[in-house]
């Protein structure tokens, strides 16, 4: 097995048990990605046909509103996957920007090939409704928190589930990302300190 | 079949093949319920162990701040699925409140019956994950929403999402699941007609 391979194994492990051949197999459909800092992988109006595991770099996808606002709605950093998931699934065409904010290495799936994986090895039916069940609830929460908590309160959540974030993406971007002005979270921030 | 059944099973029939056999069993372990207008299905601190199929009816989940705002995350009718997803599926207490609306007749799924379904038919693994990806594709396009369209676009949005439903639930109800001022949606609603 490649290197390169090593963690999305481990990541694929936690959740579902893979012989020797259906590694084999899996990582032959993975396909290598490498990606600069400020180049985008994903871009309004693309087909979207795969969906990305993060090797190594930190990306983020974002909406750009009419008036040329951005709504950053997702950070992935190692360990993490990324897409614009509404065109991946619905095969519609991308409404979102997914820009690498450090140099990144990706693995992509193909959908074509996930559903020819999804027959030949049906537990991967299992990894993945285990995996989207979780973001699906993650992100309920974060709709939940937006409602009722604090801008300290999210930030705390925020620093929990994207661990060490913080020193990798801007005050701007995390900002954004929670709805508020940047220079509330920099008072937050220093407060917390 | 038991009439109660004939939705469930065209519902499922739109994702995944069953035989015979396969429909037996699973109907086998579904759980019928009845809960009368006004009546709570879920309420904070309950343990959660079913996720709940609409066969009639109208239900609402919502989370109650602090300050004893409620703050509507969901609304489910018939061939729609219900609970606190979060409880259910991390194992932890409700945080939220379901309480029908109208007299609901529902066909609850228990999670250790469910998980040992997965055993026996690993076709619902797929069922599910393509449910879930929908839910979590339709949530993500909700925020989105909300940071950029106006509150008329996502009422539009709404009442196609929910057909029907804004006759079933109040005014006060669908302002406070769109996130805008009752009065706002009485004009909109006006506009609109």
């Amino acid at each position: 097995m490649e290197p390169i391979h090593t963690n999305i194994l481990k990541h694929i492990n936690k959740v579902i048990e893979l012989s020797e051949d259906e590694k084999q197999e899996f990582v032959s459909i993975l396909e290598e990605r490498k990606v600069s800092k400020k180049d985008f992988l994903i871009q309004p109006g693309d087909f979207v046909d795969s969906e990305y595991y993060v090797v190594s770099g930190c990306l983020e996808a974002y909406y750009l509103d009419e008036s040329g606002n951005p709504h950053i709605i997702q950070f992935a950093v190692e360990d993490w996957w990324i897409s614009d998931f509404e065109a991946f699934f619905n095969e519609t065409s991308a409404k979102l920007h997914v820009v690498c904010i450090e140099d990144s290495l990706l693995l992509g799936i193909n959908k074509a090939a996930l559903e020819i994986l999804y027959k030949r090895i049906p537990k991967f039916e299992r990894f993945f409704r285990i995996k989207t069940t979780s973001a699906f609830v993650a992100l309920r929460s974060r709709v939940l928190s937006t409602l009722q908590k604090s801008s300290k309160d999210r930030y705390i959540e925020f620093c929990e589930t994207y661990p060490n974030i913080e020193k990798r993406v801007t005050n701007y971007s995390i900002a954004n990302y929670l709805g508020i002005k940047p220079e509330s979270l920099s008072r937050i921030r220093k407060a917390s300190r």
